[in-house]
């Protein structure tokens, strides 16, 4: 794991929490993207080497609608950038470690993603991802 | 806001937790700390330019132990590096967030730190840190 990729915040109003980062950063976000394949709508910030990502759900049966419902607005995740994702799922597993993904998958921001089962990593939801094309 | 200097994890069992994220890592931590002003113990693990921090409450009446009491083990705080944290406290002020520490104070690791109020920020504790003798 190189590096702390994105931590993941879900949130109710997209347009509202982006004018709070904004002023929380004293930044604009530098890119919004829709993922219709998890119904949500998200926008990034820079911060140095790391970025935030908001979430927002645009279907009710979302992941993050239901997070949101059930936990209220918050840190949703936490992504790691790694160079190999095939490699570390496979040396995740063989420490112990439930993978939600056991093949990766494509997500926002011209990743490779998986995820980690919080069950298996103190409830924190630990995203892997690694750039496309590098 | 420079970077993300590290995310707090509330565990129940540090000692467990340890190994846990030296497995996900493949690196031990490579320090702990007892803060007894906050009733925790924590450590620290290294992930390129970030860390990650392990919290594990020492007093039934410390932050973190209503925190696992309430909401469970999982993501506590993000915490920001900054060059001069007073004048970030007052940047940070007059955009109309609320501080919980209108003045630093010590907190773990080296370090002068002030949390802002989740209410104003999404549900997302966050703290910000400076480096002393920096």
């Amino acid at each position: 794991m190189k590096k702390i990729e994105h931590i993941g915040i879900a949130v109710k109003d997209l347009e509202h929490s982006n004018q709070l980062f904004k002023s929380l950063f004293g930044e604009k976000y530098y890119k919004i993207e829709d993922v219709e394949s998890e119904g949500v709508k998200t926008s990034f910030f820079k911060c140095g080497p790391n970025k935030i990502e908001l979430l927002q759900a645009t279907t009710e049966d979302s992941p993050i609608a239901k997070f949101v419902e059930k936990k209220g607005e918050g840190i949703h995740h936490i992504a790691f950038a790694v160079d190999d994702i095939e490699a570390e799922i496979k040396r995740l597993t063989n420490e112990g470690f439930t993978m939600i993904h056991k093949a990766p998958k494509k997500g926002a921001d011209h990743k490779l993603i998986a995820f980690l089962h919080p069950k298996s990593t103190n409830g924190v939801l630990i995203e892997l991802c690694q750039e496309i094309n590098k």
